[in-house]
C-alpha cells in the first residue's frame, strides 16, 4: 500500500493516539523517581501493519506485543520524541481534545530537554504536568 | 479550525469508524425483519466538535447521544450511504481492516438499493454477508 500522508496520521492519532508520562519510583535516579514520556498508538494485531507504517514513517520507535491481542508502536527517547514526533504535531495540528494533550505533552518534553526536572523545583512542576495531562 | 481533510478523515474512521447492518424483527416489513446498513463516528462528548465537523463534510446524517457522555454522528439513509459515504471511501481508501468491512458494507448497500433483499434469496444473502461484516 502507499505511504502515509500526514494528514491521515493525523486522524488517525486523533483516535488512537496516547500521549502520556509515567512518573515511577526508581532508585538509580538521584530524584528517586523516573519521568517517562511516551507516545504510543495501540492496534489489534489484525491492524500490525499500521504500526509498522508509522515506524517507517516517523523512523523511530519500536513495535512490540502490548496485551494478548493487542500490539502497539511506542516512541520513548527523548531525543526522538523532541526532535520527530513533537515537530511533526507542531506542523500538522490535532483537531480533537488530543491535541490539547500533545501541547501538555510537548512542554513536559522541553523541560526535559533543558534538565530543568533534575531540579527540585522543576521535578514537582513536571510531576504536576504529567499528573494532569490528560483531558477529563 | 480548517475543514477537514480527506485524509484527515481516512485516518479517523480507520480508527474510530464503524460500518454496521443490524438485522432485527419488525413486522410492519413484509420480510418481518428490518435490514439497516448505518455508518457511525462515536467521540466522547469533549470532541462532539469533530462529530459536527464531519457532518458538515458530508452533508448528511445526525448527531446525537449515545450512551451518557458518548456522542456520534451517523448516517442511516440508504441513499445517504450509497450516494456519499460510499463514493467517498471508494475514492479515498482505508488502510487498516476497516477497509475489507467498508467493502462488505458497501456490497450490502448495492444490494439493497437494488431491492434485492426483497426476495427470500437476496434477504437470506444480506443476512449472510451482515452477520459476517466485522474482521476478526
Amino acid at each position: 500500500m502507499s505511504k502515509l500522508e500526514a494528514q491521515w496520521i493525523v486522524g488517525f492519532v486523533d483516535g488512537e493516539g496516547c500521549f502520556y508520562v509515567g512518573v515511577t519510583k526508581n532508585s538509580s535516579f538521584t530524584s528517586g523517581f523516573q519521568i517517562q514520556p511516551e507516545f504510543t498508538v495501540v492496534q489489534h494485531e489484525r491492524d500490525i501493519q499500521v504500526l509498522y507504517d508509522l515506524k517507517e514513517h516517523f523512523k523511530c520507535g519500536i513495535v512490540s506485543q502490548n496485551h494478548q491481542t493487542r500490539y502497539h508502536w511506542r516512541v520513548r527517547k527523548l531525543d526522538h520524541l523532541n526532535d520527530i514526533v513533537i515537530p511533526f504535531f507542531e506542523k500538522h495540528q490535532l483537531r480533537t481534545k488530543r491535541g490539547i494533550e500533545f501541547q501538555r505533552f510537548r512542554k513536559i518534553c522541553l523541560k526535559m530537554k533543558e534538565g530543568l526536572h533534575l531540579t527540585p523545583e522543576g521535578f514537582e512542576e513536571v510531576c504536576h504536568l504529567a499528573k494532569n495531562l490528560r483531558v477529563k
